[in-house]
């Protein structure tokens, strides 16, 4: 059955210090919403700006508030292959459902490359892996033939992919059914062209707004529930003055100030990530206002 | 007069512990050719996937070994604004001439962000920096205007550029000297295309080559000081085969093969990057060989 996972942002004093009161408001709204999952520092959730021990503290939280009724997917890529091995044992050990593992770069990497660092992540770590294919922050891109190698490790258990343009996006689930095993979770992110991705056959909606706006989402996946594409297709179409926004000035930085505006939290994204000028916080509250999302 | 700047590999263990006596035996080939300045902990040197304490080690050594004779510039580059401040704090502290500042990203990063960074970390860490265009690696590209913007700042001296194709590099050395203030260092990364960069008025050669070849890399650039540029592109010719393999394998994973057969240390990459392949590293050995290079 078609599945929203909400991906909240990691509200953080500038110093890095991750705010748990407010992250834990951010968890309740998901679990009374009751979505299907929690994607925890997720690439909105600023993993990769976080220190290890702040990860943890942010995932413990995150798991007492989710209380079992939620499972809590993490972020655990890392620059060094070491360092994700030693954050999916901690996600592991604190009881994470499963990691969300990006293949995060510097030096560019090769296929084989990425294929290493993900079997000795799910090796070494025991814990189930998604693999987190975001090539707009890793600049890495996985060819179905390598999200299919992988498929085949015991481990690496589903994948979360950018959702194509929707007049090609049946053809990519097509394609990948094809590859992958059986029983292999295929999923989108990129919330613009998510709903097509549903229709067509995506099981899991990997999703930033969720994050904040989690009845939204799954009024919206509930229409995909139903088999009923128009329904779905309506309220994805009313949504898009926000899509705009976040094509505009990404997804990250909005749901920032959207958090703001609901009075959720006043953090800011890790420096150098600066917050949304006035202008542009004034043009998503008055997008958010329209939408009736505040 | 042109300057060649050598950028050394970093030799570590797999956990990530830098090799302190080959890091000092690749310092002192440097030094003993008398390159004009030290690039540590450039790309090559893979400071990214080094901790803070680790880099610090190695500027120690360096200069240490470098002993006020060369000049060392460093590596300060991080995800985080705050740690690039404190990793520019401790350079500064240890002695090093200047910092290497890379836009480091995940999320991608907009202009103003980007001079935001770099304005804050020459202010908080009273460090000289020179700008680091590595788009390939960062992601990050830098318009001439924001060179010009950031030149205009205390404490921004210089720019390490990604040398473009020779029949464009003309317009680009004069495009960015009309832009950035007087007295500011232009200077040429991508060895391949180095050569043209030079002849085209380029001040520094940021050289890979040079971090285990300085007397190739010296020669050449006696050529372009003499004005010799027939004599500079006929050695720079000789070394395509080189050149080659770097836009094959990166020039990173080579260098750590040349190191190797040189038997100047035995380190690995850092994972997830992997040594090459034993037929890559044939083919290595065989072009080092035939330019007697070892």
């Amino acid at each position: 059955m078609t599945a929203v996972s909400a991906f909240p942002i990691t509200p953080a004093s500038p110093d890095g210090t991750v705010d748990l009161v407010a992250l834990r408001r951010l968890v309740a709204t998901l679990v009374t919403a009751k979505v299907d999952s929690i994607g925890l520092l997720g690439s909105t959730g600023s993993y990769p700006y976080l220190a290890r021990t702040e990860r943890q503290r942010a995932l413990d939280v995150a798991l007492d508030e989710a209380g079992g009724a939620v499972p809590v997917l993490v972020g655990v890529g890392a620059l060094r292959t070491d360092e994700a091995v030693r954050l999916a044992q901690d996600a592991r050990a604190a009881g994470a459902a499963a990691g969300l593992l990006a293949p995060v770069s510097y030096t560019p990497l090769t296929d084989d490359e990425v294929f290493e660092h993900f079997a000795t992540v799910a090796r070494e770590s025991g814990l189930p892996l998604c693999i987190y294919d975001n090539p707009g922050t890793t600049h890495f891109t996985f060819s179905p033939e390598l999200i299919g190698r992988l498929s085949q490790l015991d481990g690496i258990v589903a994948v979360k992919c950018p959702a194509p343009a929707p007049e090609s996006v049946a053809g990519h689930v097509r394609n990948l059914r094809g590859i992958v095993r059986d029983a292999f979770s295929l999923g989108y992110s990129g919330d613009w062209n998510a709903v097509e991705a549903l229709l067509a056959g995506g099981e899991v909606w990997y999703s930033v707004v969720a994050g904040l706006f989690p009845a939204t989402a799954m009024t919206l996946v509930d229409a995909v529930r139903q088999g009923d594409a128009d329904e779905a297709r309506r309220l994805n179409t009313r949504l898009a003055p926000l899509w705009t926004l976040f094509k505009s000035f990404s997804s990250l930085r909005v749901m920032y100030a959207a958090a703001d505006l609901m009075g959720l939290c006043r953090a800011e994204p890790p420096r150098p990530i600066l917050p949304l000028s006035i202008e542009a916080k004034r043009q998503v509250a008055e997008t958010l206002r329209e939408l009736d999302l505040i």
